[in-house]
């Protein structure tokens, strides 16, 4: 007695492994969850494969239809039959765990992703950073998607973003809208290299890396779309984005990237090193007051307050403030106004 | 005439899927290159899939015989059989790009590989950021594994430690091993929380999270291993490491993440609250002379070198000296000792 998540891989039923087909033959109840991507498949040709029928889940799926699964696989083998690999929605490692606690067996194949897929455009996959969905508009703001290629950024780390859908309404965010989407935020550049993919893992997919502008009114034709924003590219990896993605030389060359940490580095050392420069002093020695010196502290004070309001979510921006008040404090010490120690 | 790269999948020949068998079968030369993971199969159980002879590629794999594999495929359709999933490593894409420019149609079949079963661990696979191999002693340090480390958790993420591998002397890198390596650093805390995996993806996987100190003696059996360090932890990931790598509730409620930007926020917050608490005025007013201005700008000056030079490995701290440089000329500014403006 026993569940098999059997992966059934990135395009189609082809894309099952042996093991898989084996799993599915020996099973003796066969399960289909076909609402969490969009597979070049049908029932009859998962049948077919696995030598008997299979049940497909309805549109809720594993979160309403666990406790089913699990109490079958008490009396029976049962295999589940997911697109893409198995355990990428965590909704299937919900029912691993579910059934773990059910004392029910359970065995995981895996397959053929878009996590792995993505080498198709010739990034490597060991440099791809944390993954995001773009979601509808109706399903709320791209703020984290933005948030997330900030944070891949900074280390140089490529970005895969996936695109929303809904399988019961036969809707599919596609690369156009998804990059409108992130243009309407008027944080999103333009010009930003971005690699479209549709259809990876089929026979006839399409590859396509320019600028953000050019691939939002590209045609990438039938869905399942997604997105790659590229960090920073190996030479390896600029000539496959040539050679595999067509895109314009002339993109790469003028993809930089950099992080908030960086750009505020560079923003703040170039505007430190022009006062270093330009700065004239005042008459000296000049009288400082007891006034001044407790305007500097509650300045202080105010930088270290947005410090900690800033240290969740813009860390460059909380570093920089407590950083900022630090020279403040040993400004007044070093001048002998005030006493301390660090 | 085709190069079809197959992906054999994680651990034997049974995780090829259909259209892998399907290509090999049909293609008129099929290669094996044995010599990139440990895989649980045979030459022989290769050819019997394939249903005809397969050659090994020797020791120097694809780098060495690339040439030859393009040539065979201007005359016939070429198989190449791979272990794990076909793009993840680079030479493959080297590869695919040269058969390229020679004009040599390419295709690749994705399998499963250690990217996607990482997920049998209970996390999710969004929140891994880069991967890094921890290298045999006599490849060097792992220097770039403690910076990848710091990388990821700044933002939370998981980081996958693939452990080297020398194929024709038939060495691998074990867990215990690895983590000895990065105790050695001496920075690597001894309690962080990791998970060991070996065999991934095999009928007999092992799968086990604890204290780096309890898995550097923990028995793994066989390779291949794996070491994943976690991020921060949705409390479904953490009942997941509990019921499927056995981790003792202790250890994650120990587990904290914190990267280096955090570290430095906390840290100065901390400092200079507490001296805006504890400092006392000295009499004032009080003079400031020339010569205390001049010293405290060739003390910013050296703040600002310090940022330039940590700009590129160190951000954080590039970034601390840049807004402490700045905290300096703006408490000059604010007594009325210098004037510029920003």
């Amino acid at each position: 007695m026993k569940l098999t998540l059997v992966s059934i891989g990135i395009n189609s039923h082809l894309d099952m492994s042996l093991r898989g087909v084996e799993a599915a033959r020996n099973a003796d109840r066969v399960y289909a969850e076909m609402y969490t991507m969009k597979m070049d498949t049908t029932l009859t040709e998962l049948a077919e494969l696995a030598g008997q029928q299979v049940i497909p889940l309805p549109r809720g799926g594993m979160e309403e239809q666990g406790g089913e699964l699990i109490k079958a696989a008490k009396e029976m083998d049962v295999a589940v039959l997911v697109g893409g690999d198995a355990l990428s929605a965590t909704t299937h490692i919900s029912l691993l765990l579910d059934a773990k606690e059910e004392g029910v067996e359970t065995e995981v194949i895996h397959g053929s992703s878009i996590f792995t897929s993505i080498t198709d455009t010739g990034l490597s996959i060991y440099k791809f950073g944390k993954t995001v969905t773009i979601p509808f508009p109706e399903k709320g703001p791209v703020d984290s998607v933005l948030r997330t290629l900030g944070e891949n950024h900074e280390y140089g780390n490529h970005t895969l973003m996936l695109l929303d859908l809904n399988m019961a309404e036969d809707r599919y965010l596609g690369i156009n809208e998804a990059i409108e989407r992130l243009f309407e935020t008027e944080k999103f550049p333009r010009d930003s290299l971005l690699i479209g993919v549709a259809r990876l893992g089929s026979m006839f997919p399409t590859i396509k890396a320019d600028t953000a502008e050019a691939l939002s009114r590209y045609d990438f034709g039938d869905s399942p779309h997604a997105l790659i924003a590229p960090g920073r590219l190996h030479f390896l990896e600029e000539d496959a984005l040539v050679a595999l993605a067509g895109c314009p030389r002339s993109v790469i060359d003028a993809h930089k990237v950099q992080g908030e940490v960086d750009r505020l580095i560079a923003k703040y050392t170039k505007g430190c090193r022009k006062v270093l420069k330009e700065l004239r002093n005042n008459e000296l020695p000049a009288s400082v007051t007891e006034d001044q010196v407790k305007e500097m502290l509650e300045h202080t004070e105010r930088y270290l307050d947005d410090a900690e309001y800033y240290s969740g979510e813009q860390k460059a921006v909380a570093l920089t403030s407590v950083a900022y008040a630090e020279g403040i404090l040993d400004a007044l010490k070093l001048l002998g106004l005030v006493e301390f120690e660090w």
